[in-house]
């Protein structure tokens, strides 16, 4: 139940930042140091680092790494909130490092709050679980998508901690694999029970009764209470409102965006067709295939049974009122 | 527009089977030559050879095999149709060929009735589409599934060579990615502009009003219309009843099963861990992950807009007083 079995997401060592590469998971556990900016632009892109909460953890590092090698910040800023679009966390913390007397200080209590964020939103999405819970989730929004702890893993960790004995589906979350790779060495790593399957078996799962459940992550929250997270997340969400299974959105303060009215002005990265005409490296289409990766979507409010935040759950349709 | 570019997914020549090794597309096309009913039956539970009228066909020249080889066509067909339990096809073009008074003439006539049916679900279904239809389909209910010109594929085929400008969203269809590695590839072979998407992305695409209509094909239908098809295709149906968008299923007569009363008792073939594991000897999930892999699902008759058979367009939810 401890952390002991999964090293920090992302940590400052030495003047320099180390992290998980989560490219190499499952297969191999290996730390990837960045010592410039260039690098950790390139770590961001290529997802050695993902995860809203965790990429405002890197954002707001990189902000201490060009202070340290004598980089102007704004123009560190504007680098590093370009290289993923949707998650709004990154460019929050990067500013948040920037305005700091010391960005360092700011980042590293960034990690401190978001641990302490995400055990909060663990105990308050768990008062929402019944005993013995099948939770169904989506890509990873785990330890190893935040500073650690997890959000919607967070939510399933703590009803595990507690003794409720939740089990996990783990949908695979194609094209990139985070359900397959990441999440499921998590639940193993924790001692929590998961069981893998492709994302087309989410309907079959619900029909059959077998999900109780649905609980993901978020990479921005829409003034009106709009979602959006890794693609797939509005299909969970229909299919959850068909079948009468609770919809569950877990996610951190830091992911409103108040300046968003709603979901359709949240940017939509749209990422390279080698994400999906390749596999672990294999080809699997035809070459010359035309093909579209938007790499995440919108679920409108009205499908979010709750927003489970460090401060509660709270229905995100009344977000626009409040 | 014509099938040159595509040899036939199955014939029979100089007392062999020989079909398109369906395991090796997209990268290569090889054809797999068949002396025994061994060689069959492992070239039908490995997916050299998959798709329900495809099945069919392949399970007829077994027993003509058999009937070669001096085995007791009683032992062959309980073989060939123990393969793969979920597609009604097989079990029904073996029993044909086991009661004809030579099984490889019976075996020849599916081939030649197939394609025929095949024509005509193609041009009652294209009378179903607007002019510059964007179809999605799931799977691959192509002429690699069937003797040829295909059922779901044959529908957008059949659209295309009337001229109506047709296009395609390609599903991949993990785990075994029927969608990317063989509708894929006949869609570029046949010219008809196609775009492959990760299965997730359907919510997307409807939610942007990008689809017009759904066409899948089946493995079983029941008495009451419920529609066994590849897992995957419940989920398209619950979101094109949300999205209003009309869910088409393409399959001839010879799918619907009258001994089904209905969806529950169509037996789901479970299928091993390490299609979701792994591709191509790569893993791709932790060692000793729990895996959930059903091949196919059931839709409710009442999800599906039309049944297109060769004798028309019809409610499913119909069959039931027929």
């Amino acid at each position: 139940m401890s952390d002991d079995a999964i090293p920090p997401t992302i940590e400052w060592r030495d003047g320099r930042i180390v992290m998980i590469d989560q490219r190499r998971l499952p297969g191999e556990l290996v730390m990837l140091w960045i010592e410039n900016l260039d690098e950790l632009c390139t770590a961001i892109t290529s997802l050695a680092i993902r995860g809203a909460p965790a990429l405002g953890v890197a954002g707001a590092m990189g902000i201490a790494l060009a202070a340290a090698t004598g980089i102007p910040l704004e123009d560190a800023a504007r680098r590093l909130i370009a290289t993923r679009p949707t998650a709004v966390n990154l460019a929050w913390a990067v500013r948040l490092a920037v305005a700091a007397p010391d960005p360092l200080v700011e980042a590293q209590r960034l990690v401190t709050e978001d641990i302490e964020r995400n055990r909060r939103i663990g105990t308050h999405g768990a008062a929402l679980l019944p005993n013995s819970a099948r939770v169904y989730t989506h890509c990873n929004a785990g330890g190893l998508a935040c500073a650690g702890y997890g959000t919607a893993v967070g939510v399933i960790r703590a009803a595990h901690e507690q003794g409720m004995t939740p089990s996990v589906w783990v949908g695979e979350t194609r094209p990139v694999l985070q359900g397959a790779r990441l999440t499921a060495w998590e639940l193993t790593r924790l001692r929590i029970p998961a069981t893998l399957v492709a994302d087309v078996m989410a309907g079959s799962l619900m029909a059959a009764g077998e999900v109780d459940c649905v609980i993901v992550g978020a990479d921005r929250v829409a003034a009106n209470g709009d979602v959006a997270n890794k693609v797939g997340t509005y299909t969970l969400a229909v299919l959850a409102r068909h079948h009468g299974v609770p919809f569950y959105v877990a996610a951190p303060t830091s992911t409103i965006d108040l300046a968003c009215p709603d979901g359709a002005t949240i940017p939509i990265e749209r990422r390279g067709a080698e994400e999906v005409t390749g596999l672990a490296g294999r080809r699997i289409a035809p070459e010359g295939m035309l093909v579209d990766n938007r790499a995440f979507d919108v679920t409108p409010a009205a499908l979010v049974t709750a927003l489970i935040t460090e401060d509660g759950a709270v229905d995100p349709a009344s977000l626009a009122s409040s």
